[in-house]
């Protein structure tokens, strides 16, 4: 039998959105608020979601502890209380936007975990704003 | 790569669950306290959800601002402190349930957005009962 | 020792904010949109905490399920699913306000609370509104 | 139109994960704290969606209320106030894992329900661990 | 100037409300469902306030780290995923309502802190009750 | 009759806990991880709350409406998207602890505000760390 197992993360960062190849009004324009050279910053809420076959044996599709613990490992301790532009080399060349945060975190747990689970990665950047990313690409 | 963004936004409303063509006893057995004939109210908690390909150059799947400001104006502002059944003409031959309130409120927002994104509409009626609606048909 | 007992509870209801003795201008312009003639509506949240000694032999300040059951007859068997103006005689020459709701669910549980627990009533018009009443006057 | 309901509910039970084929190092080091020998517990938070078609005539793809009440029978009778692994005989075979009990709620509610509802259930075991079962079985 | 700081966390057990002097009717009428001689379970959510001066060189009342250190060794340690009747000694002779656990846990932490800081325990049996406990005496 | 009226709102920001007269070591040994040069941000939830008599004529104690409006006026126009330490002038000589900001929200409503009504300010910084400030002094 399928289903999923779900943990819920924190971390909280400052960022910016800006491409230094655009003009200081474009950047005004498209990125507005978020646009601030001395940035600004978020409580981040992590929700990572594993989608496979329950063990028969133990009842676990996958260890919440262990999910727990790569969370804090892989994506915490890298960014909580980091500002993700100057201080995250995966945003160096990539706009910290929500969408991409949570492509990165996807692409640093995805190696860390079962080939055959799904990994399903939910971002909320304020109470109000959330992404999602699965890994999925356009055909 | 394709990613979801979502925004939750709010209206308060009263309503009521009746149908003219039905007899007094049958819409109280079949609508129940929601069939009072002086309205009840909620506040609804809507959450927008745009699924569709991350823009390199932004990092955005959408600007989250623009589909806050296009929520206001065709949401909020046509239902916020409104009576449904009296008020808003959407439901003058339709039962405002929170099935058909999510129905509408995806039709009135679906052609304002671009057409590869998908749309999703998640409506709290109470914090303990909601309703989902994609736009998707029975085949 | 002393302690505090809470409970939260819920009902929904429609409501105006209107004073016949006043002209629709006023009334506008001192109600806004909560003057609707077609009356709107919210989910209220309702929290009652009691106050007083913990009884050593059974640990409890006051029973929770007393509580709950006693909100539950005195509060939303009353204003579950109505229209506070329309169908409730406690709203019949009074503003239903939040401050008066509170007002009123605190007169109503008042006399069925033994005499040595402090009242107090906190209650959520929408998620970011609320007022709290504890059965305090001026001097 | 295609809609989803969902519906929240809520029990509180105790339990432990343990397999008694097992030697106590390996229920200590596959389940941790969660294997102690007197039982913890758990505040959990249930969420029922049934998907569908919107019936034209109410508005409803499924009466909130009937959805309400069958999982009060059929869940909170059964499971709310209880020692899962003791007191509930869905569990004396089978460990009480928030994958598990989201399976067994599903195999109880299934029946009550129209076959044409794809039923899903998602279950809060702490406010940061949730599962979701949807009848899928691997192929 | 006066603030206070508070600090969120969380423990999950097991209990039973029962006084062994008490005949089982007793028990059953006074207690209820929370008699289950197999005891049922909580995720306790707890929150500690601490009320005193501001330090005007460092802007802290008190380190929310140490509070939350704090927490973690003589709360989460001593109550995460055990029976509190059976495991705890601290309620070998004390009935676990959600009141006695508020008052134990004020009691184990205030030894720990500045003796000029107001301590505040309020603590969630489930998501709809929860009690407060201050250190206060009736007179 | 004395109630309380209570407003919530939302700003998000980055600050850095740090004080420049004290060495790195003293800085990393008292403020940790909030002490990143490069700073952090949070978002940080609101809750303004006025207590005072009810108008019995409006049934008001404050139109929360504008309460709401000298929120976004005073507070989110002024600290929303904005680095605390570099934007703020209210930051330059003041660390932006969460007691600071609290204690500095307070002195910007509270001129704004009829004199016989309380002010209290509750400020999460996350949602598991808050503060409270009422504009109390020691004695």
């Amino acid at each position: 039998m399928i289903a999923t197992v779900g943990r819920k993360a924190h971390f909280n960062a400052a960022h910016r959105l800006y491409r230094p190849d655009w003009s200081d009004a474009r950047n005004e324009s498209v990125f507005g608020k978020c646009n601030n050279p001395n940035y600004h910053g978020h409580n981040y809420e992590l929700i990572a979601e594993l989608t496979g076959p329950i063990d028969p044996e133990t009842g676990y599709v996958f260890d919440i502890k262990h999910l727990s613990d790569l969370i804090e490992r892989e994506v915490e301790a890298r960014f909580d209380h980091k500002n993700l532009n100057l201080d995250c080399p995966e945003f160096a060349q990539l706009i910290p936007s929500a969408e991409h945060i949570a492509q990165v975190i996807w692409n640093l747990l995805r190696p860390h975990l079962p080939i055959n689970l799904q990994l399903k990665i939910t971002l909320y950047e304020t109470p109000r704003n959330f992404v999602v990313y699965k890994g999925e690409q356009t055909h």
